[in-house]
């Protein structure tokens, strides 16, 4: 006997459930452990040395105990799901991104989200979400906030389309608007310990880099990650549910992809630890257990914001089974052919560098 | 060349091994730290707000490290396992289960069992072996006590029979035996913060809830839990031996099934988080790599544990690759009738919940 | 377009670019956590007691926090992969590996290898590279120095053969070159918390133990074990490349068949946690994910280190989907017949034991 779905049960929002200027206070925040950094990094194979090695990060004027940004951007997003994305088909985009404030281990996060826009689609089955995130730590100091879109499914589709608001976002987080960690200092360092031997003066605009390595995913990988941060949207990890879908499988997490993307970049970026910045990302083609991720970054634009420590805005592209010596795109020449069905990701943020200045000689 | 087994190895006890009476000190004890924790939060997904959110737990009196007492039933169990079920053929049922104290991070974990009776089967090849296992922290506290019986294979099949011992166990917990962790208040609670809108007042004896979540389980993860409890127990790791055997592949630990369902309960039974004893549970089908876990929960009974403080009789139905929407449990409407194939667990526990006067206004 | 790989991609280094005298300090260093400890011992499944129970370490004299000294091992070797061996063929053996020091929760490890020697093959085609590699801890002190040789690939094939420089290497660290941990003591040890009921009295040279546990092994389960050890050689990981290869698979990291072994042999060999030395290694046949490991160790030699400690020479044979009860070593009788396809690890090494003295009556 079906009965109706338990009104205690969290069945997730549909677009119409959405309303401009609504602030929705996400439940159950998150104590970061140790335990969550390590299986971050076990899960990504992040080298980070920041985040490697707690006497280069103090020595930095850091916390020792921070932890890697992308890991709060995770978490962050893990507590928005419940009641923004469980009946999503697509996360669109992101934007505004802008890590505020450190996260170290001990700190507890929680995450809130105001409404700033909706748009229908003209198929009148669904639409696209517009939506602000904001973290918090025990002090409710805001420790990152991001713009997100999302496309949601109607409930009912019959339902009038209600009038589009679509918010202005910038394209891209201005460098007077980064902000670094307080405390941070690049000074004296070792290029060896630092795990880069190129200062920011060392990358170019328009340069691109081959990251080289790979890394394919598995599917109990991008659960246990997907767990970690508590994200608990369905289509991670119903496969019976996901079997009867046209994708047929378990969709990985977007975040995965960008995590790993950013593992895999240590190797020619190394020295870029420190994201600061999201100013935007597309998570273009689906990502399956099974593929084996590739990445090349491009160099957008270069920034200095002391004697000694400047920003890289880069490119972060991702593909799924192929190299990405030949830094494949799109599948045409105009700037907006469509993407090569290779790339999962374009990802475009900012990321602090140390400056010659920098290093000891 | 073949040799005999060596005297030094762990080949485990037989049915004919165990005698009413004994008590069995289990070697190895073991020291629970935050990525023991966090481990079992991303294998299992659980997003229970008391052990995710150590701010929370530290307003609600209790030692901000106290981990979930699942966790501690798993450390505890899987200690047992190398003196009593190594040679099991199936663990049969539980009961009598109750959490004592609170465990929390930096506690040092050993665990005694004693043989409560014995009954060999009809066929002559194996019998049933009840025990009572308890666990202990560093000051020597018991922390949890259980019962199970466990179906285990006679070493000799023309060894005669012993006489049956079995032991008069409790069908149920008293609610006048609950122990909750001392300190423990719920007062002024957030109902976002605490993770469930819900109070115990909202709970109706009868009421069905489907938790509407679902997770597949991979080999990796359900190996790596397992490995992280330390339960060696040879079914649930030797695939090539298994492959020999009728079922023909590893069978996951039913724990894996019990912390699974518990996680998909948070959708439904947030406000439940404080697991405070078993009264019975059992493995009805088994669970193997690439299931899907769905579950639902019937509200057996509850209990009013002082003027804030609920606690409910909760029955979890963990079922494998069929939604819980339509509450499978019985092939017939015999109440006898036998589980339905898809039905992989029956566990009845209790928990404690905040009541309405909790929540602040 | 495809463009020449970035000069600050790190593409390892091939054979012609060693020189013996050579010294290589490795990038970034690695602060060990509570949540490294506990993946280890989730991805192993060691029971070693010292290692589990804190309590029963620090009353050994330990630090309590002291971690395994396989870790400390993978955590060295993952930070000399980038400079050694990216571009390694196999990796070859080890020798003189020696732990001189404890390594414990908080302590940050960085790695530097000095070349020792190299020789061509015949083939022209690649050579064999010998690196003495020393683990460090943030106070400069030496932790681990050990040998291993490894088959790198030539960039140049055309390239004349530099002369061979062949290191003469120890077949087995010496009983008195062992280092025991600062402090530890074996003193009225309870055999059962320890873990294993056996002396060093117990164990008679040329014993052989069949270790009776197996595991499994599963392309997940290696992959996070060898990102922990930020060990980013490729072939572990790059899927879609290893397709094109002979193997056609990823390969394990030979260090992930090292501890499964260790971990299988605390079923016989349980009070043998702590390892001193490691005399030789090798990796004869590759373990793929879906192999199902087995383990077998004889007792090679003896040593009475104190009047409560002993140690243990102990060989340690891995099997791949073979039990290991009739210890499968070589395909004939004579001591060089090549190796069983079955075996995939000969490792040789030191570790302590309590002596009958230590044990409480």
């Amino acid at each position: 006997m079906t009965l109706p779905a338990s009104p205690k049960t969290n069945n997730g929002r549909f677009f119409e459930d959405f309303c401009p200027g609504e602030i929705i206070d996400h439940p159950i925040a998150r104590t970061l452990t140790d335990g969550d950094h390590a299986l971050n990094l076990a899960l990504t194979g992040s080298r980070h040395a920041l985040f490697s090695d707690r006497t280069l990060a103090f020595s930095c004027g850091l916390d020792p105990g921070m932890v890697d940004p992308m890991l709060v951007f995770h978490l962050v997003f893990g507590k928005t799901v419940g009641d923004i994305s469980l009946n999503a088909i697509a996360n669109l985009g992101y934007a505004e991104g802008r890590f505020l404030a450190p996260v170290v281990i001990g700190d507890t996060l929680r995450a809130r989200s105001t409404i700033l826009g909706i748009k229908e689609n003209s198929s009148g089955e669904n639409g696209v979400v517009y939506v602000r995130s904001e973290g918090f730590n025990q002090y409710d100091h805001c420790v990152l906030t991001y713009a997100r879109w999302v496309m949601v499914r109607k409930r009912d589709r019959n339902r009038a389309a209600p009038v589009p608001q679509i918010p202005v976002l910038s394209p891209i987080v201005a460098a007077c608007d980064l902000v670094l960690p307080h405390g941070l200092r690049f000074e004296n360092l070792d290029r060896i310990r630092f795990g880069g031997p190129h200062a920011y003066e060392d990358y170019a605009i328009g340069e691109r880099i081959d990251h080289a390595e790979a890394m394919a995913v598995e599917e109990a990988e991008h659960q246990i990650a997907t767990r970690l941060y508590q994200n608990n949207a369905r289509l991670h990890f119903d496969l019976h549910g996901q079997k009867a879908t046209k994708l047929g499988a378990r969709l990985i997490y977007g975040g995965v992809a960008i995590s790993l993307a950013r593992a895999l970049s240590c190797s020619g970026l190394g020295g870029a630890s420190l994201m600061l910045a999201i100013n935007g990302g597309r998570h273009v083609n689906p990502l399956l257990a099974g593929d084996t991720l590739y990445a090349w970054s491009e160099v957008l634009d270069r920034a200095e914001l002391s004697e000694t420590i400047g920003a890289l805005r880069l490119r972060l592209v991702a593909l799924k089974n192929r190299p990405a010596a030949d830094f494949t795109l799109r599948t045409g020449t105009a700037p907006d052919a469509p993407y090569a069905p290779e790339v999962v990701l374009d990802f475009d943020y900012w990321a602090a560098i140390p400056r010659r200045s920098a290093f000891s000689a």
